[in-house]
């Protein structure tokens, strides 16, 4: 099943077989203060920086997060996205908790728009499905609902389902509903891991929909996070996991190496132009 | 099923839920000339120093290997593995295709070696399989039979259940029998990783012996090779191999990281030992 996203120029189609979708993350204030002081004074140059950055890192597709406390959402959000759409051509995913933020981005948005995300709980169905449906975008549904985020496969994947249940019923077709299964630090759960691959496997099976991770955060709080998110990376993405939330200028490597191993890189093209120039490390 | 090995002090153990055991590959004389010019005039030193080299790197056992031509290996072999285990006190793995030479370097081992290897052709399962009977060793046994390494995912499972009830036949258990999914470069087949995973869970599945794969082959040809054998072995670890052959001080980062992933690494213990001391690539 292939989701197609689209800025004004440019489409991305995620789907099983094709190289894996790279969803830049780093237009994000989470945990970042000088971000997050630009942001709140309306400065976004930091964003154009990134932008720019996370594009020539090889990002497909940018993830534009601009909310925190003491943001106008609602005011900034819309900006921001007109100010990525500008600099960068790759189609975006607006990321934000605030409804009335969204309706704002996906009113100045020129394509077709990934949303990140609608949950499983019922204040965001509520609003979120609406807006996908309107504005014929596509959305990532979060697997996590009233109750939290459920430490177990089993709650997973009937929220994958209670979220494609209520999205088919919103009137929106299955390929554009992308399942995020969730990536919590490994220093959190050691069986963090575990969980997640059954899970894809699972909603893969189930569902048959794009799958997506935020993958950076498994190795939260880790040493040599670099080299323990690859593994992650790599198994994800024999799992399924079809896009994946990350720093594409820290994850690309990981990614183009896992694409290859399982065959989604046609007699090994986007490795080999990445990597033949480069002296072999002694 | 835990398959047991041992030098004259220590016992390795491979199983399913334990830390991927790390057969280190450097001696080994294919590709390396420098080593075969050694190994034709008696000479083991180079032999000694990889040896003292993988442990330290931290392979938990040694392949040991001296064949090649214009070599008398019948004669080199047993010499090699009595000076290995005079160097270092990791288990042995005996390699080699001349069953002359495993009898004598068996007969001078100390401890429970592992044989690496018998394969489905008809004269290895006659010559090796009563040598493992007879020295109450661990064998490897390798997917290939008379006809060559099959393409097939099922050819090879075929071959693994053969290899698998010939060991019985001779009154071997199956914790006596580790089996080589036979890892193919994917610069020669793009589909090789697809095939070898396959192959792993179905092995995994209908045999339950544990399992292992020469890892550094895999990426033979190409740029970058620790990167994409890295994403290449967390998914064969993810998949089911429990020990995996190859160069330590290459891939000792890429297994451990794996381990974590997957919960082979308790409390993360082996993984914060070797990296928490080294400060973050920036």
């Amino acid at each position: 099943m292939d989701t197609k996203v689209s800025s004004a120029t440019k489409e991305v189609i995620i789907g099983e077989g094709k190289p894996t979708v790279i969803i830049g993350e780093r237009i994000n204030p989470t945990g970042r203060k000088k971000m997050l002081e630009s942001l709140k004074i309306g400065d976004l140059e930091i964003v154009k920086t990134e932008a720019v950055n996370q594009v020539q890192a090889g990002a497909d597709i940018l993830d534009v997060h601009v909310g925190g406390f003491n943001i106008d959402e609602v005011k900034l959000l819309p900006e921001a996205i007109k100010l990525v759409s500008q600099t960068v051509t790759v189609p975006l995913c607006i990321d934000t908790t605030n409804a009335e933020a969204l309706a704002a981005a996906l009113k100045v948005y020129q394509g077709k728009a990934l949303i990140n995300s609608v949950s499983g709980e019922e204040h965001s169905l509520l609003r979120v499905l609406p807006l996908v449906k309107e504005y014929n975008a596509a959305v990532i549904g979060l697997l996590q609902d009233d109750d939290g985020i459920p430490p177990t496969v089993e709650k997973r994947v009937e929220i994958a389902h209670k979220i494609a249940k209520r999205a088919a019923a919103a009137g929106i077709s299955m390929d554009n509903l992308v399942i995020d299964c969730l990536a919590l630090a490994v220093g959190a759960n050691p069986k963090s891991a575990l969980i997640i691959l059954e899970t894809i496997r699972r909603v893969k099976k189930e569902i048959g929909c794009n799958i997506t991770l935020a993958a950076s955060n498994f190795s939260f709080g880790m040493p040599s996070r670099e080299m323990l998110s690859g593994a992650f990376i790599a198994m994800v993405i024999e799992a399924g996991a079809t896009c994946l939330i990350t720093d594409a200028a820290k994850y690309r490597s990981a990614i183009l190496s896992a694409d290859l191993v399982v065959g989604r890189d046609q007699r090994a093209r986007r490795f080999l132009q990445a990597f033949r120039q480069i002296p072999k490390p002694q």
